[in-house]
């Protein structure tokens, strides 16, 4: 079976199959219009239509991303099994999450800014080691909760844990997932009033809309910090400037934006105590290789594929 | 027993013991001058001189820094006993080295910089998911290299092993510590060149001046970050910032210089892909008041003391 692998991507397949690699930007060369697996990682809505109509002996679409979204709406028909790539983004993802914490809890948006101004920060030495702000410049004894308690969460979490964190969930129902309790949504004031770092991992649905807002803000420990690498969407982007401007948070770093990329003129920039990264997070699927390998290998022996969305 | 306390750490004390706080930038009571056991922690030189002549049934003196020099220098007699801090943070200098690493490698500094400038980086978030650049933005099989391995790399290379890193040392002696292999430093040169991340966790000895070098600099794999949370003495700082200038080295991080505080007009500040702290991963010490206990109770056992450094 011929694989088509975009130039988008270094992708080690070792399954006994005829590679291709192709260009994202440019049509499917003719003499491979004959493949049966085509990997995306990165291709346009436009390309992936053109490619719904130019290979007729496609059987399957594995998509690198967590959502195949664009994939789905591409037009591929029935005979056409799509794939995504969920799961080889929680590491890359976890990392990053564990990069905004440390960076929050440790200030180093703060420093940096110090640094542009030749400045060692001694009152920053102060307030870190007064008796008073345990908690609140390392994970050691913080109170950390993630919201949206899913495969990512699982994977961040220990880290948290051995960092000496003590780490706690929330989400749409109670109870215990890998091994850290997980309250439901209906109880997040009295958690959130004990929180000193709280992490956002939630997807955009109509649920999550806006469901970080002054009321949120409000009902957290004062001076706690916060971190997104959910959707911009979750968040009521005003009142989160308002509760980094007031002091209520003490920090916050989100990778992701409402509007991304989020605009010039956006007030969101200056917000202070506030480090944004654009959208970087999971960037990099690891495990992507054994992926197709292991779905090529279950689609030549008539298995189940992993991840399968279509049909 | 009376235990003088300084009232710059919150230290809950359970030893059956008679604890009395004091304040550092004050002369000890006379009332509590007959104290036989005193902790410090961010005394000055010329308070510990005066308290090593005002405590006449001072039986130990218990630091809670790593190093005790500033107490072994200030005077007290024989019959005094003093305990360092070491080991007390192994935690906190591992949280900011990994926090650093973290940065460096996501290039939390270059981000905040164009935040800073309202600017949403596409060609960060390009260059991060190109093909050839799998071991650069993230750790998941990266090579990371600790230069002095004791206890705080100990306590941190499990962290980096688990983020998918492959770590080694570099010490005087080669051999396996805490289950990771250990090279002597005669061999550095064929190690660097595979090395993503360079960690220093290197004292300031006679040995290691100015051992970060443009020598070392220059044998690092190409674009490779380093890391530095030991003492600044280790470092040229002339050649870090050629190194980071030219681009030999991608991003460094550092939260220790050869002068603290680093003097307003030194270039270091402005070195491109840099990221500065003032000296701020070990400023909280974790476990203090059970060393404390512990060693109070050892005291009036007549045991070793832990950690003790003189007689």
């Amino acid at each position: 079976m011929k694989i088509l692998i975009p130039n988008t991507i270094d992708l080690p397949v070792t399954a006994d199959v005829e590679t291709v690699v192709y260009d994202i930007d440019a049509a499917i060369p003719a003499e491979h219009r004959d493949a049966g697996v085509l990997v995306v990682w990165h291709n346009s809505s436009a390309w992936l239509q053109d490619a719904a109509r130019a290979l007729p002996k496609l059987r399957l679409v594995q998509a690198l991303a967590s959502g195949a979204d664009a994939v789905l709406s591409a037009g591929f028909g029935d005979e056409v099994r799509i794939c995504s790539g969920r799961s080889l983004h929680d590491g890359p993802v976890a990392e990053h999450a564990l990069a905004l914490i440390l960076s929050a809890v440790r200030r180093l948006d703060r420093l940096h800014d110090a640094q542009r101004d030749h400045r060692w920060d001694d009152d920053f030495n102060d307030a870190q080691s007064a008796p008073d702000t345990q908690r609140s410049y390392t994970l050691a004894g913080a109170r950390v909760t993630i919201w949206g308690f899913g495969s990512i969460a699982s994977t961040l979490a220990p880290f948290l844990t051995a960092l000496g964190a003590d780490v706690q969930g929330i989400a749409r129902t109670a109870g215990t997932r890998s091994g850290y309790p997980v309250h439901a949504d209906a109880d997040a004031s009295a958690i959130l009033a004990k929180t000193d770092v709280l992490v956002s991992i939630l997807p955009a649905t109509a649920e999550t809309t806006d469901l970080f807002d002054a009321e949120v803000f409000g009902a957290l420990k004062p001076g706690a910090a916060f971190v997104n690498v959910g959707r911009g969407a979750t968040v009521d982007e005003g009142a989160l400037i308002d509760a980094l401007a007031s002091g209520r948070l003490r920090a916050a770093a989100i990778d992701v934006t409402e509007s991304e990329p989020l605009p010039a003129s956006d007030p969101l920039w200056d917000a202070p105590n506030l480090l944004i990264t654009p959208h970087i997070a999971g960037n990099r699927p690891v495990g992507a290789a054994q992926l197709v390998d292991q779905n090529v290998t279950r689609l030549a022996a008539g298995d189940d594929l992993v991840n399968q969305v279509h049909p």
